[in-house]
């Protein structure tokens, strides 16, 4: 693993329209508010960042194909409603073998009881809930010193 | 909310086979048909109807999405099986705060067991089961009443 | 089945209370307004309209019973709290084999946990609910439209 | 049903992975040649093979409707992930009525709980688990040999 | 205990309607019919038999209030459907405290789930079902036998 | 509220007969005793106690219904059976918005595990069970110490 | 079916004992007393009656097979612990096809949970239990009865 | 059991904090001005209280087996949120087999599921729940009259 | 492993009915036939197979510890009810320490729910069901290659 | 009881194979080797063992009623996979009324969740699992002791 | 590990009442009684035991982790009530990872439901209930023999 | 909210271990080290961090009550075993209303189905798992984050 360490940031369904839902829950930052400064951070650490979104479960699976493909070197998804329905993106993270971290804007444990459990959290490298935005700034600080303390 | 309410009739997967599918149990109407009559129905009340299908559940997301963009003032919905494993439309029907009407043709308590949780009913407007083609005129004439209702 | 079509409109516990009771919840009319409103609209289409209502399980069963020996077409049920304790009233309306719609003013699904399940709605004809007095009017309108259609 | 007997093969999200994907557990074997061998085996029973993937549950709804339409006699079809969570593709496989073999490279019962039910295997014609590649093979030896008995 | 035995046989809600309602499941005969062949085989053993029926669970639960009052000597009931709901017809038997025998036409075993639950059975001397009339000329048979035996 | 507050006590099925039911466990004093004591209670109080009992749930539900009419401050209630098994009390109670406690004579938690959930619990504003016939003065006592406590 | 019917008696594990087990609750009786009163009766009706006990499932399953080949009319079973245990004797059952009682001399709803179910209760023609040795003789009353009336 | 009863009050974790957590569901009296009330209302019955609390499952086990010792004759206790958790202290309960009163001052059945379940309440001689500070009084009360009726 | 493969095929309780037994659902071979044309079907690949069969657990049991003395490569093993009953039959399948392939004739996922959890599905090589005698025969197929690839 | 002592000790399934069954699991004694340990230790303490073993279930029910008519003192049985399985053994063990011990060589409770139940574990006298072979020797020890204890 | 092993015996919450609690069911030795026969048995047998009782969950965690330290060899620990509710003692022995064998004086099968499970047994080396203070005994015998054989 | 922000780190049982126990999985780093880092994190951005550590649930609880009354204006809470079986911490954390972080050094999602439950984190204002001793540092960064920003 090289200096130039590469991150796919994924998000699910309706974070698309972050910053315009429910701000007083979800903040006003829009995504691509968010995906910038991810980037600006990544850049001060030496590393890039892939930000990707999609309403489609399929869609985010080839996603994740793809980074396995692309070499990628850890993944950050906020898998959305997707966390407590998808089997297959569980699958598919499975399958590429790569470390990623689960971000939840809210707290999911604090909503409905099916909001519980998440399909991807047993396998997660890690997870970070009810932290807002800051939630991927967190996620991406934990990619970047755990895949280089590995690489060492 | 003025004369000229627009409701978005929308329907989920298996529903573009209506009339060829089971006529026994769904009735021998199209999909086509019941459209045109649900247009007809809307305008004789000097209401809009846009109708949309798709076995996508992303796309049906995305088409809830694209309703609060495009000022939808209600949202007819017969999610056929997503109702039992979506809650990715659930978020999105949370998310842009229309209010909706979940309409089954047939009676989904009178099936398997998986059939009788909807995700969509504890924050549907209403809900209206079993009655058929006649369940989406039934949920047009609750959607205009309500709406005019609360416009007033 | 004759023109001169009969269907009961059998209401439960607590329902004399509307119009009194948590009006933000159940609206202002009372339980006689919304009868008159069915009697009007049945007379419009040729029908007749019985209206029952009755705090006592036992007395429903038994208004059931009564319906089948006087040749009633159709039942528009709203159990109330029965709907989820009653096996006996579902007795009786497998007994008579009428078809029968299942309305409720609030949506159930919204509320306790324990009001998620009727003992009525597998066996019901069709069911309505969250659409306040509207049901009454949407469920009348289903049971003459599949009424008469079954009996040409 | 003529000697000419038409089966689809259809594959769930993740397959597109074969050979590449743990081959430890799933064999070395990609899909394409496993579909090579599909249609070399049809062809020696003068049948045919019509082979599909796709990771997104509404295309593969699609597909298997398309399937009615074009005359297949039979479907052979690994669900991967969406067997645990698709009611949309139990229901496009309940419209289209065609018989069906649900086939599973490794065997579900072996791995975590939720992979335990499935959608699709109560309305499956036969179920093939376990037995790696060989399992196609399997399910298309028996698609061909009860078609052909119902044939006569 | 002397000779002149009495019991009290109680049918609950619906079974007034023996005869005319699914004969095939239940059988031909009235209510009627079937107390009249019990008074006439106590009598044919030198006992009595009252006869009661009610839809009304708070009758039901006076009138075996009353059978302790009256010195009957143990009951035959028939719950009908409140063998699966009524807390009270439990507390009013174990509060006479008289030996009962639970009779069922159908088996209940082989209906809905909640059918296979009874709140007696537990504590009842003896449980009949799916003998249909026959079953309430068993129970009494049992109820003459074990109670002479008890008054020896 | 004034000072001459007004409590409904209300007993359910089968308390009619205190005083002869199991002595040992329920106490050999009768309703009749029971409610004496009462009224002399709340006399000593410039308060006035209504005493009613019913088997029937219905009536329960009428009575309470009565309550609100007749302005009755609070109402005390051991529901008997029907905690267990009646929502349409519950609704009775939650229509009325009258202050209510739940009393049992016994401990439900040291019998039957049907016994230990109650419908009525969790909307009840105190409850006190296992202290026999003393529960109802304690209940009284709090009644109105709370409802003199909200009038001032 | 003629008039010299028969009847097979199954019973199952430790029901060899009766007479020496628990005779409090089970009774003094002893398998071969119960057996001969049974042949003794059948007798009077112009019946026959075959005996056998095991304490081995497979034998009773082979027993049952057999009682098929032996043109028996009715089976009378006291599966003892297999009611609850065993689903080879209920397929053993389901294979014969032939109509039988399900005998328990105790009550098992008043026992251990793990009795309450039974896998042979929803697909037996009655079920009596509480009644004692008593029971087989009913269950022989209803075998006759039935079977004359089903062959008339 | 002389005039000179004793009585323990003992208040589990958190309750040191009341009067200043949440006045306004658990009131503004602190738990020193609730003890000193106890303290003067077992004076004037000729009683004694001794007070105690701890935030420890082990002083709380410990200050029960005290109890016994020091010739306590009942046990108020509000067990807070150990009442969910702690089988030693109802260890400890059972093994002192001293009379006891489990009190709480908010109503559990109204909040989080997990509070519906008291490891105390089947082997409590009483519960009393929902009233407040006023609670304990109402358990004195009840301590004092069934201690005293018990020793007479 | 040399050419001369051996496989145990072992069929359960009921199976020797096959034939006989509900032919429209299980087919109107013989378990004889079945068992010649796997004679066959192995001689024709250098294979040996032994056929056994018991209604008795036990024997079951036995029968597969006597497989690992006399090496037997692999056992196909249809365990008819003993699949959802049997512990010990697991136990000894884990003992010996064999690939073994679970068939079922019909689709138990198409039965009752009991029939939907086998004790031996997890720990088997492959399961095939709902593909009638076939069954066997694509088992056999799959045991035979699975175990040549094994030994090369 | 004499001071000479007979103990049975019992083992079901598949404990025939010890010491070729997974010796690092199970250890490489033979149950031969046991039970010669056992006959010694028991000779020393002037007591007998009485060795059995059966993989039929119906067969250690047999033997188990044959232990009450030869007078044995107590059991020691290791039911393997019978003790999730077999309310037929635990129905012979309440039957003979003799103290018994459960006796597994490893830690059920370490193992798959169907074996943290055992059918015999309340009834028995004292539960050994997770000792090796040592367990039947504890056991043993157990059984002397508390039998000599009760005999004094 | 030398000859002279160090054993810890750590008793939970109440174990310090042994001897006055109940001793029908306990026996009447202390926990000075048993501990000094322990102390005697090691030193027969060239080992040592040490001692601990106490009633907080933290000092058992606390107690555990010392053992550790101290070069204990195993520990035998009767946890009491924290069997049922203490994760923190799971994880101390885990932590320390000494084997250790669970002890209970009673059989908790055969008590409330919610000792039937117990967080420690699945981790425990063995477990040894129902046999009252000999099983501390026979736990030691067991640690030393295991300790020995593995040292060897 | 000054400046100098203040916040608590506390830790639970056998968090005291860390560095020792199974280094593997916790890391190597002492509670010590983890601490100092997070003062001097603190201290670089104005801010104290108090640490305390405690194996006492009862400890806890006063640490948290304390924490309010010194101004405390965070807490960092790594719960171990205790978010799994107290409700007394989380009663605390209720009480003291102060915005909390829940840290999991691992990831309970991927260990014993127990861990996946946490009586805290439904109230936390975030939580954070599997990061290792990373996490105490994200925690901190998005305590002074929030803190700050909801301070301005």
């Amino acid at each position: 693993m090289t200096e130039n360490m590469k991150v796919l940031v994924l998000n699910g369904p309706n974070l698309n329209l972050l910053g315009s839902r429910e701000p007083a829950i979800y903040g006003s930052q829009t995504l691509a508010d968010i995906e910038q400064q991810l980037q600006q951070h990544a850049a001060d650490h030496n590393a890039q960042v892939r930000c990707q979104q999609s309403n489609h479960e399929g869609e985010l699976v080839s996603m994740i194909q793809q980074a396995a493909q692309d070499n990628i070197d850890a993944i950050i998804i906020n898998p959305g409603a997707y966390a407590h329905t998808s089997v297959a993106i569980r699958d598919a993270l499975l399958a590429v073998a790569l470390p990623f971290y689960e971000v939840h804007l809210s707290n999911p444990h604090a909503r409905e009881p099916f909001r519980h459990h998440s399909y991807l959290a047993d396998i997660a490298r890690g997870v970070i809930s009810g932290c807002g935005a800051l939630g991927y700034h967190l996620a991406l600080t934990a990619a970047l010193t755990h895949c280089r303390a590995a690489s060492q």
